[in-house]
């Protein structure tokens, strides 16, 4: 008959995570109550840390609990290139991939008008600055090779090539309409030794 | 490079819900820092209130924020019924086949030996006594028509036959391995009708 209020609320709460629609949620809220308070409890406190902790890094908008990442302030990453990605989780792949060492720039999304997302929503202002600091000499846009990760690439060339910086595209080696984050790490690594001028 | 350890963790505590692999739980915990702080902290509050206020009914060991839930009180339930379900869910799909106005015991789980899930863990010694407190006159068994359901059930019937209580089995309606959280009403409701001797 009546769902207690609380637990209501909590599978409620539940349907904010992506993917996660009314059944899930009830079966993870049941899943929890019954037989993990422990890691219901983990999860309770790992919200609350993440959210007070987490934010963006001043120069690449990655995750970071410092001013400054680890990444942006290592010595041993090549100052001279600067990678573009989507998402953080594209920024993994890179990594992965182990063809690149340079440093990154992460947009947290990208151009999608359908959705109100414009120029300003992924930070390009904040990319023309750091792409002009003048010791990055190339930027190589690694967006999705979707309809709008396309056009945002199209759009982050239009905007930095006239002032004069070398932009580069990594190769189409990822199917059309692919996402990087899905995308197995050698043909990731073949996509970027074969990046080609915009 | 590194993920800041507590984007970590609350990557980590993700997958302690049901179904969330190491993928997915990483997208939520992104989505949930890049685009819905509100979402989070509601989560999270959610998941500390029904931690302290759910706990089980006394009577049918339903989840309730009360010692007897609102169920097990109505004057308007038939109390010489006592269905026997395996979860939470399954209770709200009977209720929502309105063709059962009894009571409820609510085993969450089902024997499953393989899992080291007996007798003792599905609470049979207190479903033995509720059922045995005069008042109940049949107890309609409505675990699912899964082998450990199955099993459940004539275990179950084993249990309460020898002590003079009437036992059914919803029918068979159900397709065979289906559960009951995911059927139509109308098929759980026709099996409700048919049920017969166990």
């Amino acid at each position: 008959m009546k769902t207690p209020s609380s637990l209501e609320e909590l599978i409620e709460a539940l349907r904010c995570l992506p993917g996660v629609g009314p059944k899930s949620a009830q079966r993870m809220a049941f899943h929890l109550l019954q037989r993990d308070h422990p890691g219901a409890r983990r999860l309770g406190v790992a919200l609350d840390q993440a959210l007070s902790l987490v934010h963006h890094c001043e120069r690449c908008n990655n995750f970071t609990e410092e001013t400054v990442c680890e990444l942006c302030r290592s010595p041993r990453r090549d100052a001279s290139l600067l990678c573009v990605v989507e998402t953080p989780a594209d920024l993994l792949m890179m990594e992965q991939s182990q063809a690149y060492n340079g440093h990154y720039f992460v947009l947290m999304g990208r151009l999608s008008p359908l959705d109100g997302i414009g120029p300003k929503d992924i930070h390009l202002d904040r990319l023309v600055k750091r792409a002009l600091d003048g010791v990055v000499k190339e930027t190589v846009l690694a967006t999705n090779f979707t309809a709008e990760g396309e056009a945002t690439a199209h759009f982050i060339g239009e905007l930095l090539m006239p002032r004069g910086i070398q932009v580069s595209r990594i190769a189409r080696g990822l199917p059309v309409g692919g996402e990087l984050e899905h995308v197995d790490s050698g043909t990731l690594a073949q996509a970027v030794i074969e990046r080609r001028p915009a």
